[in-house]
């Protein structure tokens, strides 16, 4: 069943490989409503993925991410890039429903052309936030978009989901770090490729680098990794920091080719993604069968059937397959 | 296909209804074999549960959970009732394949008779171990066993998810709780219906006590409850405050009854233990098929596939059964 008017998305598939903004706009809404009519196009798309540098830019509220990652299109474009952005921050700018960068202050229209921002609604995805966020990278990824940065709040297991599908992980701190430590706590400081410390211009932010360095110092290298994290201060009033910060993210995009940990860090990200795509669908299974699960939930009350039996019918499997055989 | 010798499932069920030992210990250990062939005969004999009052008895490390056990075996077989104990505690000398109380200390042969007592491997449970130790559970049920106890030490998401499907839950603490933060670390404080303080032979009991009753006094009642959480002390080596002791746990299960609380209970518990059930069962899923993942993950990462489809592959579902229609 399509709507009247619809475009059927096989048919949207060639626009947004040519990079039709339009075109690109509806699939990830489609990505983002989870309708089974766009599957089939979302994995034709899915093929003519994998040229993108995906960037991650995570942080705790309050961190300044909204302003880097303006001071970043900025700088890339500049540069003559076409840009991604893909926010799932609920308090960020771009974030709330805001299309297509409306809420972004372009520089020229140059600037706007080249740069793809997107917010992602943070609620109701029916399969998870998380795989929606990333088809719509995909999207993007298929379009010619690169770098693609996604933006998150460092908090909460969805948004640690999402950065950790990226290529390169920024996690940017405020100063006055040592009196916050939800980065720590969150553990979203071990997963930095690059450590930014935001609002270079205040005191505080010497003694910010100094604590993430020490920190460095003593912890070990990711694993399986040659890269050491380097710590880079930014103040978005500075364009010169700011292309040493656009600098250090190319750099580790080349050690990642140079050094062969690209494919690891590919397949290890595809291994999670598949299952962290596969949970969300479980969970979802849960959600939208309320009625049944009450019925499920009535049976087994009533010793009509056993817990057992009845999660095998809630995940519509054959009970026999998933036991052992004697 | 079955072993030579092998007795199926269903001829055991009869058996386990009338008390046979052997056939409790069989069925205890094809539910937590996983095997399919059981499957039958445990919704089968789920059918006859529900009448025996489960109790779960948790702890951290060092609170002295086995020998409360022990002791409450001892008076309970006294009073005539026919005792199940399913302890899950790695560090309990019930644990780490100790079979039907061969290690516990049974002071006479009608008290051996009237005990059943089962370890359950902490590893490899197919399906997971608190759906397995849950089947255990409703086999001493459907063989007219209770109370029914569950030993579990506090900690770790398995524990407190077999413990929660008790109708009472009896948390354990050592004297000296003030000093070990373990027990409100791990959050069982507040699913306890009974508090027991060790070791009151000990002069720190009472006040493990006090904090106990002062923490109780500030916090909420459990939530649709009318039950006040009571605090009592005993020492393994006075029969008098293991009658006490026996008397609250009867108390607390009469009280489920007359106060209509039960209902709600079980069936609170039996939503949660089907939605575990499933979990594990999805968990189990991605376990055992380490060679399907790993081909869907070289698909993916070809881009032979996506990652959607290669969830919905692995999870064995319709793509479209599980996306909204447009």
């Amino acid at each position: 069943m399509t709507r009247a008017g619809y475009r059927p998305s096989h048919e949207l598939v060639p626009l947004v490989l040519s990079g039709s903004r339009l075109a690109i706009a509806r699939m990830i809404s489609r990505a983002e409503g989870g309708y089974a009519e766009a599957s089939e196009a979302l994995a034709e798309l899915y093929k003519h993925t994998g040229k993108a540098h995906i960037v991650g830019i995570t942080g705790v509220p309050g961190a300044g991410k909204s302003t880097l990652v303006a001071a970043l299109i900025k700088s890339l474009t500049q540069g003559g890039r076409k840009v991604g952005v893909v926010a799932v921050d609920p308090s960020s700018p771009f974030s709330g429903g805001a299309i297509l960068g409306d809420r972004v202050r372009m520089n020229d229209a140059a600037e706007a052309n080249q740069a793809f921002v997107r917010s992602m609604a943070t609620r109701g995805h029916l399969g998870g936030l998380a795989p929606a966020t990333l088809q719509a990278v995909d999207i993007l990824d298929a379009a010619g978009y690169s770098p693609i940065i996604i933006e998150t709040v460092g908090v909460g297991q969805d948004e640690v989901e999402i950065v950790s599908a990226a290529h390169t992980i920024v996690v940017l701190s405020p100063p006055g770090l040592g009196d916050d430590i939800q980065a720590i706590k969150a553990g979203i400081l071990e997963i930095a490729d690059i450590h930014v410390v935001s609002k270079a211009d205040k005191p505080e932010a010497g003694a910010a680098v100094a604590a993430l360095k020490g920190m460095l110092a003593l912890g070990p290298a990711r694993s399986g990794s040659t890269w050491a994290s380097p710590v880079v201060a930014v103040s978005s009033v500075s364009g010169e920091q700011m292309d040493k910060l656009t600098a250090t993210i190319d750099k580790h995009w080349k050690h990642l080719h140079e050094s062969g940990e690209l494919a690891a860090r590919q397949r290890n990200n595809s291994r999670t993604r598949i299952f962290n795509t596969a949970r969300h669908l479980f969970q979802q299974q849960f959600d939208e069968r309320a009625d049944d699960l009450e019925r499920q939930l009535q049976a087994v009350v009533n010793r009509e059937t056993d817990p057992q039996s009845a999660a095998h019918a809630l995940l519509g499997w054959n009970q026999e397959r998933s036991q052992r055989e004697i």
